[in-house]
């Protein structure tokens, strides 16, 4: 079987506009809170406001972004040349970690601000923070930003699907093939995903160099397959067995997901019932996923599907999690979150059953919120019916 | 040239009396401080005290050793079949993230402690915390046990050393052959890591199945050799170039590390001449890391050898880290770092010289600290003399 690449779109990582445009949202977030400014470091959040990718280690970068005047880009000394090219900041530099003072708290002493939101920060550092400053708000004020893509945000993480859906039908397609040789989890994970990337970097590596874009996968089978966090083997799947596989891609930092569960050799009645109902959950959290609703409910009412099948028990986890500069990422369509769903939220949508000593299964799509309806950028699961989700040895 | 790999030793992952010694050596400290018990939530100190290794994300797992009781592990629900065979501590469960209640303030809850440490924590949770307990104290008491390695631990960390070692010689062997045949630092990258990986896995994978075991390393070259951290690009290494490359290994969780700069066609008398100097840097930081000394006079002393070169400026970042179960982890050969050394301290050394616009170097050593002397279980430079990095094409 030859697999067709997604037909190549013309996309550039998000530029110098982008950046801008979150850097004054998050100005006037501040400004409405009565502070001076907000100092993020989150690596996810430091990209998003200001496309500065880098590989992150004990040294702190902090990207402090005043309510006036420009945003100040703070750096160890060894990111220096790797930081120059970032447009519409000022760098700040210390020389090394940990140095005399820590580096956040030097940070906001740099920035000579007296009121900050801070996103993320080891409890540690609160109590000088709080002596050094009057206000410490513990807030991270990108991340009701993050949860409405744009436009050009969420056409990188259609792309990234493609990409998704790619690594499946390659596993798909070669998975009879591979165990028919004897290859292992490993065997079938390599291959699927070796191919994906190498047509994920031959499209867009060029044009997207300097930024995250990857694939990362799990395929596990037989008992372990009823582990929802089952590590990838060298063991050699069986006729009979329930193959899961979860695949991960992101383009220009941003995530998708596609993943299936295929069956080796036929598929047998039970596990054609299993995989109806878990159709019935992935159409029913699709069902819920309205703007206004709240996040927790649509966990409720895909696990209800579930329920209704007598599998309710089965699934040890929530039914999805935001994705977008990070793989998984707030909100949760979990118990306990109470975020209002809204236009240009991405979720994943994960059914899972898991039944120790019997068999294990798990599918999942990746869903766009639009103001009137739920876009599936990952198609694999819609163009592979259950009955095709067979590996003929 | 064929390359031997080393010698295979007959080790297998730290059991179940290592990781009982490491929770009585923290109960110790925590009653030493009038404490009920010790909340671990990084990741690295949760298997150093118990043995599990687990994929993180956002749910939150946490080991609670009390100074009197058996240790609990509080695992997310989908971890359970992970957990399971975790000796010597209780399972406690919760269901899913977010939930109702942040899962590490039902951690303390469920202890039914009242005056704790905790290792790691997000400022968010502490004012909570602060008002569920009578005590939290902010101090890692696992990481000053990490410092100091036993004796199994250094031999994990001496094989893992021989296996990024084995990663450098593929690369000085093959270099040649892949650059005139068009090759990218990307490929010479890939076929070094895939040579030693596939090695170690021969070697070792069996034994320790579901520990950290793995190579990374970089390759870059030309005018971005100049960069401490220099992304490995599609670019060809060119005659006259430096090419970097860094290597880091791991076996059972634990990192070593070895690095060298080698030179594309001859060795000129100035990359001679820097390559002298940063083996009096390595040289001087052995010398300096003696027992009794503090960690930042061994990073002046190593720094001071270059200055006499006239290269003090050209490097960019502290001597070297400590290493064990995080690549990086403290202490740090830096400014700032006063900790004493002590024997069973494993640091790296990594002398650097960066001149933007003209050339770039690194090298790299792994060194175990004895009583009376420094072990250098990284081969690769001191088997292969600077005339010999040469890269012919």
């Amino acid at each position: 079987m030859i697999l067709a690449s997604p037909t190549v779109r013309p996309v550039t990582p998000l530029g110098t506009a982008f950046r801008q445009s979150v850097r004054d949202a998050l100005r006037k977030s501040a400004a409405a809170r009565g502070l001076d400014g907000v100092l993020l470091l989150s690596p996810a959040n430091v990209f998003y406001a200001c496309g500065f990718n880098f590989s992150v280690n004990e040294r702190p970068i902090g990207l402090y972004v005043p309510v006036e005047g420009e945003a100040k880009l703070y750096i160890p000394l060894l990111e220096l040349e790797n930081a120059e090219p970032v447009d519409g900041v000022e760098l700040g530099i210390y020389e090394e970690f940990p140095g005399l003072v820590h580096p956040v708290v030097w940070m906001l002493d740099q920035a000579k601000a007296r009121r900050v939101a801070i996103d993320v920060l080891d409890a540690r550092q609160l109590d000088p923070l709080r002596t050094l400053l009057d206000e410490v708000l513990l807030e991270d004020l990108a991340l009701p930003l993050r949860f409405i893509k744009t436009e050009a945000e969420l056409e990188l993480t259609r792309i990234a699907a493609g990409y998704a859906d790619l690594c499946l039908a390659r596993l798909h397609s070669e998975a009879g093939n591979i165990i028919s040789q004897g290859g292992s989890e490993l065997d079938l994970l390599a291959d699927c995903t070796g191919f994906a990337l190498a047509a994920l970097k031959r499209d867009y590596g060029l044009a997207f160099a300097g930024t995250k874009l990857g694939i990362s996968a799990s395929v596990h089978s037989g008992p372990r397959a009823a582990l929802p966090h089952g590590s990838t083997s060298s063991r050699r799947p069986q006729v009979g067995d329930t193959l899961i596989s979860g695949v991960g891609a992101s383009l220009g930092g941003y995530h998708a997901e596609s993943g299936a569960t295929l069956i080796v050799g036929d598929v047998s009645a039970e596990q054609r019932r299993v995989m109806i109902a878990m159709e019935a959950c992935n159409d029913a959290g699709v069902g819920a996923l309205k703007p206004g609703s709240r996040c927790q409910d649509v966990n409720e009412a895909a696990l209800d599907a579930l329920r209704q099948a007598d599998l309710g028990d089965t699934i040890r986890h929530r039914i999805g999690h935001g994705m977008g500069l990070e793989g998984h990422e707030a909100p949760w369509l979990a118990p306990g979150d109470m975020t209002e769903v809204l236009p240009g939220m991405v979720f994943s949508n994960e059914p899972g059953v898991y039944r120790p000593g019997l068999d294990g299964f798990r599918t999942i799509n990746t869903m766009l919120v639009h103001p009137d309806h739920v876009e599936i950028p990952s198609r694999f699961l819609a163009t592979t019916p259950i009955d095709q989700r067979a590996i003929a040895l």
